[in-house]
């Protein structure tokens, strides 16, 4: 997987959450994609549930900042960011694994208490 | 798993990896850990040829730079970092996932050109 098209996935994505946009992460997700976020957390199958997880973030209004390069190996991308919501602000990496059509088939959001 | 083992564990691997400590990397990983590092490589299967692993990278020698916070979830802890070998600096996030006696079980290291 092409290491540009992955690290522009995730400035989409950074952009996707922090201004409400859903139809950024449907261009973003796999028809068939996992979300598991945090991870231990029941994952979200499929685009449809992938989308409602997103609308209830978008809810509460969330903005998320990189704070460190993403880092490509192989058909994956693993990045450090903050999300910051309601004056509270967490540390969380995400890792995005790629399909052969360049969409994220799977997510894992490392972040807890 | 408890957050401040796994933080415990990682600043541990910072320091079994810069001060070629083999002892240490002993104590952190299950006997029948794997190590894929990079992503995309063959892994490294079992605590002999994970020993051997590390062997290797300390014949070059390295340094490692914690560059964030370790993010921990469930049972796993995702952490960024720098390595430093031969005037070289590559950005690196690995993730470790723990068993129930708080070994490491399986290490995924996500970095590329």
């Amino acid at each position: 997987m092409d290491a540009a098209h992955m690290r522009a996935t995730v400035e989409k994505y950074i952009e996707a959450v922090s201004t409400d946009n859903i139809e950024l992460i449907r261009e973003i997700y796999a028809d068939n994609a996992t979300v598991e976020d945090p991870v231990g957390s029941d994952p979200h199958e499929g685009i449809a549930a992938i989308e409602a997880f997103y609308s209830r973030i978008h809810g509460v209004g969330v903005k998320l900042e990189l704070t460190g390069n993403a880092r490509c190996a192989a058909n994956s991308v693993a990045f450090p960011f903050t999300a910051t919501t309601q004056g509270r602000t967490l540390e969380i990496i995400d890792v995005f694994e790629f399909n052969a059509d360049g969409k994220v088939v799977s997510m894992k959001a490392y972040w807890g208490a």
